[in-house]
């Protein structure tokens, strides 16, 4: 298995492949076709093929895919099969409902430390938000609780003009995994990995295939 | 220019060229190339020019390009030169979160309505976090406001289980644009667009390569 070789979308196309079949999975079903599959991700079957070949054979000619092994073997393939411990730096309307964000949690990701420049500001609504204390720490402290709490994840939802300040701290912590709600650019060493959650480069996507239509249309 | 022929990830990358461009211009240059517009954006530099091959000619060569033309330029293919109307249903912690979030109205997207199936519940909190009063209507009112406000994009924040019937109501309203941040996969007819904004999808991919990195290592 050469996973370097793997494109990001096949990455992306697994992860929904996981969703659906954990759903399924519930629904108490156990055995799904690639059409069915496919039809559930909005994908077609040869996509769900030719994703899966990537990592080897699942599936059984004329039959299908066992749902709860091949969820299992997405999990292994994605590096589910253990929990991801995170930290989250910027506690303001977002930074609050990521806290509370229930797919973290059903999905192997844990938010083990919260911090905010200003922890006595937030802690009152926030608490009152989860229904339970949740503690806010100063960022002066993210490198200490980081290997206290072994924080291999962190999560930036401070405003734009201090999220690169946030990942060089991140960094010198030696979190390698940024996931980057500030709409800005950050830019970090080799060996560690951002990725940006822009609301706006999605929509700005949604408004470009809509003006699109209407143009054509 | 064949729009339909566009890469989705050249889209996604004009978009972040348009926010880098734009952050340029604050800080009062008129000129950058194409080398430095890549650096930026953490791209190289003939994926730059690539991306914009597909839309014309740009920039001037040895000069390079004029930032406020090149960030109108990208506004004008991306369907950035007007006012994108949107509505929120669903306002839990996520939903109330981006009602506040301030990076869509500096982009061209504005909230002009919000619902929830409880609106009484959530009129009080919300108020206080926006600082000001925000009228939160209950879903039933859809159809009507949809056409009232001229609502183009729908953003969807409920939990899983009711994102499908919402996505329902704004096909029926006419929303040709979903924004789902639901955790679940929803299905429009055609000529409806849904993407999907799945936090622990990003995630998964920042797992895979974390995973990935610490096999080779």
């Amino acid at each position: 298995m050469k996973f370097s070789k793997i494109p990001e979308a096949t990455i992306r196309r697994l992860s929904n492949y996981a969703r659906c079949l954990e759903e399924m999975g519930k629904k108490g079903r156990t055995v799904i076709s690639s059409a069915s599959l496919a039809s559930m991700c909005g994908v077609n079957a040869a996509q769900v093929r030719k994703d899966l070949a990537y990592f080897g054979e699942f599936g059984i000619r004329g039959v299908g895919y066992y749902i709860k092994d091949l969820h299992e073997d997405i999990k292994n393939i994605l590096g589910l099969n253990k929990k991801w411990r995170m930290a989250i730096i910027g506690i303001g309307n977002l930074g609050s409902s990521l806290l509370s964000y229930k797919d973290f949690l059903k999905k192997n990701y844990t938010i083990v430390a919260a911090f905010d420049i200003h922890p006595e500001k937030v802690i009152g609504p926030i608490s009152e938000k989860m229904g339970r204390p949740v503690e806010i720490l100063h960022p002066s402290r993210l490198k200490e609780v980081v290997k206290e709490r072994k924080i291999e994840i962190g999560l930036i939802t401070t405003p734009p003009s201090e999220a690169q300040k946030v990942a060089d701290a991140l960094v010198d912590a030696g979190v390698r995994g940024i996931l980057n709600f500030a709409p800005t650019q950050i830019h970090v060493p080799e060996g560690f990995i951002v990725k940006n959650v822009f609301f706006t480069t999605i929509l700005d996507n949604l408004a470009y295939i809509l003006s699109n239509k209407s143009r054509k249309g």
